[in-house]
């Protein structure tokens, strides 16, 4: 006996194609992605890859985080920041501060007193959501109104869109989805937005109601576990007590800054392709070989969009 | 600057109530469960409750997970079975032996050889749901029929009913849902359904495609972090490809069995209360200081019913 619990993705591994009379086996959700044709597939821009190295691990292991950052029209003023501190070398030498069980994993300053670079935009929180208010914002926002499927949601509704997860208000707004592993930015009480020097990763369950109230400005496409496995804080909201349980940061760049041969290079599965409408679908309605009831649906959440690393030439 | 990302339940530690002329502020999810009256809550039955001890940690400290198993009428076969498992010591000397990122930790018989106790069930897939069938099962389904307010969700919908969240079929079947923190049993495939001595623990966002499709048989309500923060396996599934990696199991015990001063005693806040009603609803619609727009609604895993560890007398 195995005893396996299959999960989505690795299922597709454990299972032989049938070429003979027996009938194929349904395709996992991973299967699906996996088959997906080349065409189906976009690039990430190195520019949009922002590389987190901690220190090694306690056996000597590197620990490199892999960021994607969202495209227009979302949470640009953020992202502009971000670009900028990890030009200036800023979070060089910085820590992750705080693990919260089933919630987030944050990193930047503890001191608190370190200098920002100059020329950092203090962003509105209108920027939260793409809206009518944004002209050019919202004529994207217009065309991506009947470009995929509506997934009913708790929270509003919410569509995968350009390659994202994006929350749908009634009167037409998009939004950012704090979705397993995005990466969104640290704030004081309102008006207060962040600067973007404070990030945090999300480690549990979809912290929804962060939608709207904070900036998501990408989400971590590598490495997460490198986060979410670290020990959890004692201190109030999982903040270390002790300095010596930070975790450093040796360095973040924008990926366009390292060598070309040490660039990360991935791809993710277009949400506009019919490989992910497939996949979605799977995704909502389980029947490859270990399920025997399919759900129905599926939160947003739970239809992550497919990103594969991509062998250097 | 302290550039906090607040989270829900301890936000409340940070917010001095207003005695004076300021309106008092909203009070969050976490200090409406706070201030619930002692008849809200109820008091959790020793013999529901799962002791499992890991080997300490790398530093000495223990490492101690409480799991609440599941009242009736849900999958009580393979919970007779726990019960059996726990009173014969079986798990003593077993061990994690598989932990995926944002997906599950997994427990059991490495060896796969280890002899089962006498008289475990087997039980039939048509117990993952209290439905019709069941005739005294069904009594108690809809004696909970319209005791609680029902949550939309892509799934199908959901409740939170004494003191559990609950899947809800358009045909009146009721079920045990995947949360964060949920345990369930490993299983091969179908018609297999596992025997109870393979578990695992949700440790990422809330795997809803398994309902129905394998045993929920309780929660983690103490201690989730000893699993949620080990190391990720890097083989298939996320098993650990190294038998060293794995994480001993001292010993699993029904809190029944311990020592009278060394027994747990965990409280949770009755679904039916009035606390919990007004605890939903701010979970929907955060309007605590931090927040700034109310998302509008939550799934039901992100309305955690609340748990508490009572201090010894």
């Amino acid at each position: 006996m195995k005893h396996l619990l299959l999960s989505a993705a690795l299922a597709a591994s454990l299972i032989l194609p049938a070429y003979g009379a027996e009938p194929a086996p349904i395709p996992s959700p991973g299967e699906i992605a996996a088959a997906a044709p080349a065409s189906n597939w976009v690039a990430i821009a190195p520019s949009d890859l922002l590389v987190m190295d901690l220190a090694p691990d306690a056996k000597g292991k590197p620990r490199r985080v892999v960021i994607q950052l969202m495209p227009a029209p979302f949470s640009q003023g953020w992202i502009g920041n971000i670009r900028k501190l990890a030009a200036a070398h800023w979070w060089d030498g910085t820590s992750v501060n705080r693990v919260q069980d089933n919630y987030v994993a944050q990193w930047g300053d503890a001191t608190e007193k370190k200098a920002l670079p100059a020329g950092l935009a203090t962003v509105p929180e209108n920027e939260y959501v793409v809206g009518r208010a944004g002209a050019a914002a919202w004529d994207a926002v217009r065309a991506m109104q009947n470009s995929a499927p509506i997934i009913p949601d708790p929270y509003a509704s919410s569509q995968a869109l350009w390659g994202w997860p994006v929350g749908r208000g009634k009167d037409g707004e998009r939004w950012p989805v704090h979705c397993y592993g995005a990466v969104g930015v640290g704030r004081n009480m309102s008006p207060d937005t962040g600067s973007g020097a404070e990030l945090y990763a999300v480690i549990g369950h979809a912290p929804r109601h962060l939608d709207r109230n904070i900036a998501v400005v990408g989400r971590v496409i590598s490495g997460i576990e490198h986060l979410s496995s670290l020990p959890r804080g004692t201190g109030a909201l999982g903040f270390y007590e002790d300095a010596a349980e930070r975790v450093a940061i040796t360095a973040i760049r924008l990926a366009t800054e390292l060598p070309a041969a040490d660039q990360p290079r991935f791809e993710y599965l277009s949400t506009e392709s019919d490989s992910f409408a497939r996949y979605a679908d799977a995704r909502q309605n389980r029947r490859d070989p270990f399920f025997i009831k399919p759900a129905g649906g599926a939160d947003i959440c739970n239809i992550p969009v497919p990103v594969r690393l991509v062998a250097a030439k």
